[in-house]
């Protein structure tokens, strides 16, 4: 198996939508359609244009599989530590057990690393009970509560 | 009580580490010295350097008594919707108890929602019991689960 990860382009986003809407949390929250509502452009372009912010994609003989969003953050606590926050990991559900998504969070803790970040963080819903082992697997510790405030 | 919010200068910066630096986990973690360490200055002017990231100071006449940092991330996922992340959310010791913590996060809230947030989120330590209730009271929701992975 030749997964490579990289940089998404704007003609993966369909692709990215599509892993995102198709999932029990995303499919309440995602539009998937062609032609894409609008807003996703400009939520791609938004961050192309941004340095702290990348959109990764991981490709397995030329279809995109999987995806997520590393952002990194300037801070002043931990002595002025850069933070990397995970968002956003999907893998296509066909192509779920075969280790694509450890491969690809291993490769994006290493991006993390290579930006100077001192730590990555994420949340993740308390229904999606895989999820937690599959970052525990990682390394990844549930120390904190993640809350969220809907602002609309 | 007249308290203001702002964009914090450099010239708040040690009030602020002062104020990480004095905290049961933060004291395991910052350096607060005169002079400030240079990892706290550098770090100062990244996020000076960032759009998307503020560092806000609460001042109460003409002394720092709060800080918090607001995140504005560009999201293909919620349908391209901006989220803001709030982190190192801090109340000068002195001063706790009168609301500045929550009028402080009431005007990062409405901040948040001039950028174009749809969600507001944030990962508290598991041991900080009394920052959930806090931010319940506030009406954010623990759905999630935070996890960390130190990179260093």
């Amino acid at each position: 198996m030749n997964v490579i990860f990289r940089q998404a382009e704007r003609s993966d986003l369909s692709a990215i939508v599509r892993m995102l809407a198709d999932d029990f949390l995303g499919s309440q929250r995602e539009q998937f359609a062609d032609p894409l509502p609008a807003a996703y452009i400009t939520a791609f372009d938004e961050i192309s244009a941004d340095n702290n912010n990348e959109l990764i994609v991981a490709e397995l003989d030329g279809k995109v599989v999987g995806t997520l969003q590393l952002t990194v953050t300037p801070s002043i606590s931990f002595r002025g530590g850069k933070r990397a926050t995970v968002e956003s990991v999907r893998v296509d559900a066909a192509y779920r057990g075969r280790g694509i998504g450890r491969k690809m969070m291993i490769w994006t803790i290493e991006r993390a690393k290579q930006r100077g970040c001192i730590t990555m963080q994420l949340t993740t819903n308390s229904d999606r009970t895989d999820a937690h082992q599959f970052y525990a697997d990682l390394g990844f510790s549930a120390s904190h509560i993640g809350m969220k405030l809907k602002l609309t």
